[in-house]
């Protein structure tokens, strides 16, 4: 029934004030006003709707989203949004489009890489969306390894021009979203040659398409790559192809900030710091964690809701049957999700923090704490990227059947969402970084160059290294300097054991990639630490409203436990804990699962998602699930007519076996 | 370029003959060359081609499939193919159909609960495909819980007829494979009725739409349920949803070879054992175990080539890169999953003997291996769906951004297999069963009832829990009795563990519940010794071929180790190993690594898959990647026109800043 509330008897069970945990989960009451205010501007438009998407054939999925993009941008000048909400709203619209990249990587590049002047020059037209730009690196043949890249920029002296040239097949730009079918221009990375010599990789401003009626330009080839995983999901971006034939761009399209060629061909380097670049990492990075806070809060909402709604067994005496969500196995499944959500949140905001201070700290010429920047925000993409791709899928199993049908929105998010566990780093490249700044960290211990940042608990090595823990009984694992020792202990033993291992080898290098896998489970669990170290740290601040910080001790509580549990090889194998302590975490896990329980509904709730946003008839918020199940189904495509389309060639002739006559 | 091999380098590297190997993987010479014959067939005839699935649009994509499917009939016949040919050319044609409903499970329901009357009269109409039919079992409200369903049978007496009726909304039938738009016959499970009183749940022939002009019959309502995950895919399926108003079918319709209902409306039991339904789940989750190691050894063949093929980082003085398959992160991610391919592959194979004993002894009336059978094809169901989902998901990592495209292969191939983590028995439901079928085991030794078959070393049980590992060095692990020896210690140690911890509950129900999840690790751990113990069984046959037994016992090797590594928490906390112990082990796989590395291509070779089976560029067998992808990516509809479709209506009026007089 309409109106009628199916999760209002697990809502009266909550124990804290959701209102208040809106206002944590959001960062601020600002931030939570915004968002909930463009949440429902889009909620309610009918041109944002997107439960059509994956039945669309990808050209008029793609229309769509043209259309939607434009219909966006419109409504943002009609109301005058400020930045924030207009990305806000671009984020509520939920379909991966051209302005991504046109937003999030043309135009901070060439914030980040362009000259005073190149900005003056490109920025207001970018602003405008008067070009359309895309962000052009990876090729064919190369992606994680960015100097390998093959596509050749050549400094022409005598016409003051670059040549931008495909030398190879596997030289053609690949990947790069917005490029296919929209963007105007591009930043192109190539390999800069003056006067034959080869000068890295530099990025140049190329425009591709004309202005006027949009064919591509003289010596350039591009084209859509075709589709990728899903339906609907990321197909309605038009990630491109491009080649480009001996195309000639001016000098001052290559952009400069750092390095410049002058007019009779030299490389000359600026007195900005090469560092600057991790700046634009730090920041590209920590916005990755934000949104796999997001996506695993969504999948978890979903996975939440309809296991309240789910009943399924135990019935008694004709009495309703169990809800899924009170069976010990879905709760050991869904709340380590629960609580991982949260738990990137709040690391997420801190890496917000951290993004500011580095940007102070190069602005002061003190380049100390980026390596740790670095390393730390390398691993926490990659550690929360990957927690999050498996989480969806898990949630999406958590519903049983019907989490495999669209209209969970489950099988999109997930297919929307894996991406991001390779680009921007793939996650195994990037545990590999964070290994070697561990075994350098390691190598230096004692050298007077104390690790600074998450990497501080290494000073404390020799304690590190003998201390046992300390637990007695279940309730012993609450203790925040417990568990923050245990983690600190693991990881610095696992390190420890891997450079010692590395020792052995006379060749470091052979030493590193033999032992690499290794070294990458040291490197997570040094990224764990920090998600645990900073969910603690969140929760000494102070945090207002009924029951909130409770429940956000309770799954800090779940976050740790569940991490000790699921690698207790890794605490007993190095001997911090005994079998006895492992076991008590893991009798004091359970309990705690059922202090999540009652409130379950109430912490998914708290992410405030519109019915719209989530996108899945298993989520909504009012739980009544089933009615909406039925009457989705009818509006597939299959369903427009009773006899399908086919039964007189196929079905009819099989039934009357008249398959020679049948035209097959 | 054309018929160049390109992994041609690395074939050479081998060190076993790959041909007997192809026989090993098959089974025998004979399932080979049928395989092998009806492989060829599908893919050089291009009604098969399925290249274009994941563009066409669900309406496009049902009416190809059914004239795939007629025409594979058509060709059946023709052929006049042997059920065995039959049966195999239908999985080559790999694409998910109303016929695999119909053979699977309509046939096989009739043949296993239907007398002999009945089968005479349906199953010659199902042969010829003069009916067609699905099983419709699950209901919107109940899956799992088949005690749960509410469609009703009520006995008429005065017609000698059942009245089959939906009570409920969520007593629709949902999901059933073929219903949605082609069966014309259902086994329809519903509850009987007899004279106001509830006789549990049984099946019944319905006839659903009309033979003439294939018009639902009156009472029905059917539709299609609507998207499923991915695009292609399981989407060719017309997985139905099914209502009935009181709809008549006479009293010979139910399935009545176990119980039957007289003519006067009374039941009666037949002299055939109930448990011959455990005979059939056995049959049908056997047959899961099969595809479980074809699904995961395709993403395995697909991701091994690529990653031959893939050149990333390490090139020195302009020499070629690294091959990614020369990481020892890859590796350590790849090779577990080939071992498990193959280790899937005989423990299905040793499941197929399994039916045959336990079938056998059925018909002795000997019901008393039935317990034992039951729970060990439930786990092994369970596992390996579970791994493989997870190994499809991995592989496509594997791929990097290349394995996102939908001509990877590998979106389609997850899609469309993950539900059977799901289908036939939850996975985490089937575990439980498992779990108590282990505590029933451990309550009852000493009972004088020795434990038999995969259960068998629990009659050791003394033995098992004192014993300690032995190993001293790294090859020490490579003795079969040690690690066998481990994974017994271990999953009887947590067996024990958890009847230990249940005997503390003064409710055992309450404490099966509160301790469910750490009964699905046990029996998890129980799951995967039977894994492991069958795999050695296979080494001691007599395996012909040069090197071929050496590289299967190196492929074990690292099936029992990673499994040994990745949960050395359990093999630590039984204290059944030392951590110097697990360390040992982790070097030994490691070095497994470095002798699977030469002979990768040619095991993944030795699965003799046709690229048309593959369905993928990345795995194409001449490794020839790049022009391929390059090829592809042309074909999508978006590059039908250079301009997109929208670009006059959205992309022109936003560059042009006409939004005003935009049509939005
Ligand atoms: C949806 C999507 C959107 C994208 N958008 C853009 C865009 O807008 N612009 C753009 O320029 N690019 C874009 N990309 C490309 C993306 O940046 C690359 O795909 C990504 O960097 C991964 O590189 P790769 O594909 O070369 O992976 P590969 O490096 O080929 O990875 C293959 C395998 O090799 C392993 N491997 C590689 N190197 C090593 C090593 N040194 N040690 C150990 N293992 C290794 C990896 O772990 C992986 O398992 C996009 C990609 C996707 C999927
Ligand atoms: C692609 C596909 C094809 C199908 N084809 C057919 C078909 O042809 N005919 C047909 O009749 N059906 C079919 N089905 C339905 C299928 O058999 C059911 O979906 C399956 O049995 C799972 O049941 P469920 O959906 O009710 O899951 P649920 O039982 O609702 O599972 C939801 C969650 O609850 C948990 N849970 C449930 N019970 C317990 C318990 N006792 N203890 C602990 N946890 C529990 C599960 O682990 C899961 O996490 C198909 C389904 C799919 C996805
Ligand atoms: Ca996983």
């Amino acid at each position: 029934m309409e109106g009628v509330d199916y999760l209002a008897d697990e809502r009266k069970k909550t124990e804290f004030d959701v209102e208040e945990m809106k206002i944590v989960w959001a960062g601020s009451r600002h931030t939570f006003e915004v968002s909930d205010r463009m949440a429902k501007l889009v909620a309610n438009d009918p041109v944002f709707r997107k439960d059509d998407r994956v039945m669309l054939a990808r050209k008029d999925l793609f229309k769509n989203t043209l259309r939607k993009a434009t219909y966006a941008w419109k409504r943002i000048n009609e109301l005058r949004l400020s930045e924030e909400e207009a990305s806000k709203l671009r984020s509520f619209v939920d379909e991966p489009a051209f302005t991504d990249l046109h937003w999030g990587m043309f135009v901070p590049a060439i914030k980040g890489q362009g000259t005073d002047e190149q900005q003056k020059k490109w920025l207001p037209l970018a602003y405008k969306m008067q070009i359309i730009g895309c962000y052009a690196q990876t090729e064919l043949g190369h992606g994680s390894n960015v100097q390998g890249l093959e596509t050749t920029a050549t400094f022409d002296p005598q016409t003051d021009e670059f040549v931008i040239h495909s030398p190879t097949l596997t030289s053609s730009k690949w990947w790069p979203g917005g490029l296919g079918k929209v963007s105007t221009h591009g930043v192109v990375y190539a390999r800069l040659i003056l006067d034959g010599q080869e000068h890295g990789i530099h990025g140049f401003i190329v425009q591709l398409r004309s202005l006027e009626d949009h064919r591509p330009l003289p010596g350039i080839t591009v084209a859509d790559i075709g589709m990728k995983f899903g339906s609907g999901a990321y197909n309605t971006m038009d990630n491109g192809l491009l080649r480009f034939d001996h195309v000639r761009i001016p000098r001052d399209q290559m952009l400069m900030r750092v390095s410049q060629v002058t007019r009779d061909g030299k490389i000359v380097q600026s007195d900005v710091p090469r560092q600057l670049v991790y700046g634009t990492m730090v920041y590209v990075r920590q916005t990755i964690v934000q949104d796999a806070s997001i996506a695993l809060s969504r999948a978890v909402c979903i996975a939440t809701r309809y296991s309240a709604v789910r009943r399924q067994f135990g019935s008694s005496n004709g009495g309703p049957e169990t809800q899924v969500i009170d069976y010990k196995t879905q709760q050991s499944r869904l709340f380590p999700l629960l609580a991982s959500a949260y738990a990137f949140r709040f690391v997420g905001e801190w890496l917000k923090w951290l993004y500011t201070d580095v940007t102070q700290r190069l602005q002061a010429n003190d380049f100390s704490t980026l390596p740790e920047a670095h390393a730390c925000t390398a691993g926490l993409k990659s550690l929360t990227t990957s927690v999050t791709a498996d989480g969806i899928e898990e949630s999406r199993k958590l519903c049983g059947g019907h989490g495999y049908l669209a209209s969970s929105g489950l099988p999109e998010l997930f297919a929307v969402y894996v991406p991001a566990c390779t680009y921007e780093g793939d996650n195994t490249v990037l545990m590999l970084q964070v290994a070697r700044f561990l075994m350098k960290t390691v190598s230096q211990l004692g050298s007077g160059k104390p690790p600074v940042g998450t990497i501080s608990y290494m000073g404390r090595i020799e304690q590190l290294m003998q201390c046992r823990c300390a637990v007695k009984k279940a309730g012993d694992w609450l203790n925040p300097n417990a568990v923050l020792e245990a983690f600190e202990a693991r990881a610095a033993r696992m390190s420890v054991s891997c450079a010692q291992k590395l020792s052995k080898f006379s060749n470091p290098e052979e030493g590193f990639a033999e032992l690499s896998a290794d070294l990458v489970e040291a490197a997570v669990a040094h990224c764990q630490l920090i998600v645990v170290s900073k969910f603690f740290e969140k929760l000494q601040q102070d945090i207002p409203g009924k029951g909130v910080k409770r429940q956000l001790e309770v799954l800090c509580g779940v976050y740790s436990l569940h991490l000790l549990h699921k690698h207790q090889g890794d605490f007993l194998a190095t001997s911090y804990i005994t079998p006895k302590q492992a076991s008590l975490a893991n009798d004091q896990l359970r309990e705690l699962y059922s202090q999540v329980r009652p409130n379950a509904i109430a912490l998914v709730d708290a992410f405030n998602y519109t019915d719209h946003y989530l996108g899945s008839i298993l989520g909504c918020y009012d739980g009544n699930v089933y009615p909406k199940l039925y009457e989705a189904a009818w509006r597939d495509p299959l369903n427009d007519s009773v006899i399908p389309d086919g039964y007189e060639q196929y079905i009819r002739p099989l039934l009357k076996q008249q398959l020679r006559v049948a035209k097959l």
